[in-house]
């Protein structure tokens, strides 16, 4: 691939995650944004650029060579269709592409999938799914939520050290651009101010099955996923805490090493050494994940692992697809 | 004045003055709370009584023996009109009775006073304006920035020893809770957080209109008021930094005296020890106000006063001023 | 038991727990608090009161009728053993008594007990252990993690509901004031905001013991406890987020009328709706805790329990223990 | 002067200000960091470094072509005299070289200056003296609040255009970490959290001597400086709020283009619009100021300034007069 500029477009610019990835795309050596649309913003300067915003329906997806789309769920899916049938690439940060049935989509989501003949696409979660990612046409660029805690398992999942039939247990917390940015009554300063709210508790969050999915495909016949999501009064970062119960005893230093080797090689994500733990702070503003994870007994474990919803959790990781996606180092514009 | 109970209703009982109305009331020994409106909230359970929200247009206002107005401004009057016509007494919380006269109020509300007849209104500011409040019919319940700022200034008017001409600079600070429930961009949680906003700098908010209409009456000849409002990313409490030149020079053990005199009787106005500041914290969730006074030079002096700005700003603030109205204790429900 | 005046004093009086305790006192109507002690804050006055702070060793244990005790582990046991000799009651805030045995206590605390004769003391959940507390000498007031677990797994433990072996685990939030007053680097404003941090993962806190002692005794056979703190950016304010396995299904709406009767007579334990979630709001600057109840399969539970971590994690837990030994109201002072 | 790298020593490492100048020479493409010293963290790695943290006495200051002193006042003197005499270029973000004369340092330090020979030092801001910086081998970088407050009164001070005697009045808020890295009382997260502290009000903060000797070098005349810090419930950002009066009225249009033109080659200070006003958010991580300008009346004059304490206010800042002292590009490591 040579690195002449690859023209791109962003749909539904104009939100927390469109913001992340103009910015990012600023600072990216290899890539020009020809537009980026808003209805809501339309005819507003986009922030850091010389470009106006325009409304969805302005630009034609197949005018540039790759297209970002955060898009609300049933309106990507159309986009990402028109751009691929133009032979744009799409990087799809929305629900539509993640489940790999339209059956399972509309299980999860309530509504018949707009265009099942997209699916099932490559998940875009490079640490797990790199070989599949690199080159593709469409990709669908993973939640917040299932980022974070597949980050987190996967090293025991490709050992396939999970018990069977054992629950497994994600307590997670996000801070509020995880809401997005218009205004609700549950995103009030005042409402979320020294307070923490669950929210969607047990299985009733539409991650939960994009989660299950995915490690269904590494470590089949776990227990059931349950997960619990909570409002944290933090403007960004996700962390979730996570117990599991494997499948046979373990010695703590080579559930370290496990770890510790998984990741060895990987640029954007970082083990923390045995005894310390991951916090928020490893994770705001920055490109990549940290996992930390503690043996309880020898096959009781808790893995904390963290993200910046909107980087690793949204945007960067989106460019870090990009750049599979282009033949491109996969760091560039992230390191 | 007969200690029987008293009825009384609010109306716009949903937002956040309304919310600590009724937990006031609660434990307000000779009220009963009859009746709470909101237009969004009509049907839902009123948070702490048996009472369900009706709309604003279905109670009487002469059906009970007071109310308590926390409508938006010309929604107000109209119903202060209806509820004194029929000898219910009036305590407005919105604007619509604070300025004397039609003109002013359409000069910073840029709107023609609904109800010119019933102005002017008492100012509910007891600490300053007692009398004319006792046994009063309607009241003009203030905003939280002059409640604040007249508080601080207070014993420097009523002395008049302001400079002539010289401004009169007043730096606040507000929690998020003063700009209402209704869910804003400028309220979003992501927003506020970490951020300090001014706005309306300089006399564009409409409380400059009326603090120095206050001003005014005590200690005219001032110069102008500036007034730099700011959003400060707490839930909650007002602070203002007040900056005044003095006519003569004053030694400092007289101003302080000078303040702790003209308050030493007030049950709802701390005044600090010299060398001590007000903090955000003194007022938060407390029905007094504080004030502490720092002088500069012999003619220059700095105020800081802080208020609750749901409290003494306004929702206790309007019981103190329910109790002098009826004749009842000043402090009844507030200690 | 007469309502005449019960005397009382209060060890290490100057700290977070301390502080909520007078303020709590005053406005109890049968106690007078005699003498509040802080050897740091020796000689300053006690806010709220006429009293000045005495150093820990000046007052003698026996010269009231109860004393609270608010001093780290291991100074508070001999202060207990004091001052039951003399005949005073103790509400012991510290972990001195919460263990059954010294052995326990040791394998927690890591130190030989001081004073083991106490032990084993009534453990002041009164919710759980009521009839213990009533009249009691000296009673142990709960750790605050304790207290908000325990409420949330009670109906369950009463009801030997729990699956044998099955781990019981809790992901739990505390706001910074559960670290005490003492500046740390890990409670400096710049290392808390915008942080979340999980500390002492799996079963390194010392509250792992005290919560496992409890559920033995009512719900012997469960599996280990896993309990994972996290440092929350507020004030106040604990959060415990509790996943269990039931030793057989039960229904969606017997298991939330579990929770409902169980607490149904219970003053200062509210129980949510089915389908409603506790935030911490539900229980900041509140004496009573709220508990929620969620069904995910129909042998795995996922249950929310808050409580202010200063009010019912602490004193006014300790006063309302203090109310039973007393003979008065269970909730004199605290409704 | 070649573009060879240049290596540096940075005495006072650890704390805040430190960490920021550590992170930023990492990626400035002409330094290399060859010692970090920090008496606490003695021994520990330094992050982002492959060092670790050597006691304060132990490394040579001339054995680097530059030091950066991040130390205690008093202390940072006798090492910037050190490495002057050895012949290395000395930036020093401490008190110790701001006042022009050991007289002034006294009255505002209230003690003698440990190295008076060193005095006066170029005072390090430089969009106001770049000429005196550039080629210089010892520079004071400026405190955070006169940093913020001379960007804001810099057009007016320039233009002479201040009224003779008339006070200035600024109101500046501060995030905690301008309160250093070690835990204090004023720190702890419950004391700060929802609170907004004034502190050293009037002419009592030690940056008032500083702030006046300024102001007095380029527009002398103006009456007394009046300064109130107030301690901010955020990590970082300052804001300051400055009130003048001008000698003569100003058109609003005028005075929006003073401030334009002054700063329109600058490259780390921004000017907003007419109509807009600076928000803590323009500044926080950002290596530039902001500064937007009302016009009240003809004669009174608003004007608020925002920095990064830690960067335009502190190492940032340090790095451009890096620069322009070695005669590299201004920007080089900060865009």
């Amino acid at each position: 691939m040579s690195q002449s500029t690859i023209t791109v477009g962003i749909y539904g610019a104009a939100g927390y995650t469109g913001q992340e990835l103009i910015r990012l795309l600023a600072s990216h050596p290899h890539t020009e944004l020809v537009f980026a649309t808003s209805t809501q913003d339309a005819g507003q300067p986009v922030p850091g650029t010389s470009l106006t915003y325009q409304p969805h329906d302005t630009p034609a997806p197949g005018s540039v060579d790759a297209v970002f789309l955060a898009l609300p769920h049933t309106a990507s899916a159309p986009v990402a269709a028109a751009a691929h049938a133009a032979g744009t690439k799409v990087i799809d940060l929305s629900a539509d592409l993640r489940m790999d049935t339209p059956e399972a989509y509309e299980a999860w989501y309530g509504v018949a999938h707009p265009n099942p003949e997209l699916l099932p696409a490559p998940y875009g979660l490079p640490e797990i799914n790199r070989a599949a990612i690199a080159g593709a046409a469409v990709v669908a660029n993973p939640g917040c939520y299932p980022t974070a805690t597949l980050l987190g398992l996967y090293p025991l999942l490709a050992a396939h050290a999970l018990a069977v039939d054992a629950p497994v247990i994600v307590d997670a917390k996000s801070g509020v651009s995880g809401a997005g940015r218009t205004p609700k009554p549950s995103t009030h300063f005042v409402e979320v101010f020294g307070n923490l709210s669950p929210y969607n508790v047990g299985r009733a969050h539409r991650h939960t099955g994009e989660i299950e999915q995915e490690i269904g495909k590494l470590n089949g016949g776990t227990g059931p996923l349950i997960f619990t999501p909570h409002l944290l009064p933090v403007d960004r970062g996700l962390l979730a805490t996570i117990y599991v119960t494997l499948a046979a005893p373990w010695a703590a230093a080579s559930l370290q090493a496990l770890y510790e080797e998984t990741y060895a090689a990987e640029p954007l994500v970082n083990v923390l050494p045995a005894g310390q733990h991951a916090t928020l702070k490893h994770a705001v503003n920055n490109n990549s994940g940290t996992v930390s994870v503690t043996p309880v007994t020898d096959q009781q474990v808790v893995i904390v692992s963290v993200i910046d919803n909107l980087l690793k959790g949204a945007s960067s990781q989106a460019l870090q697809n990009f750049n599979l996606m282009f033949g491109l180092e996969e760091t560039t514009g992230l390191l």
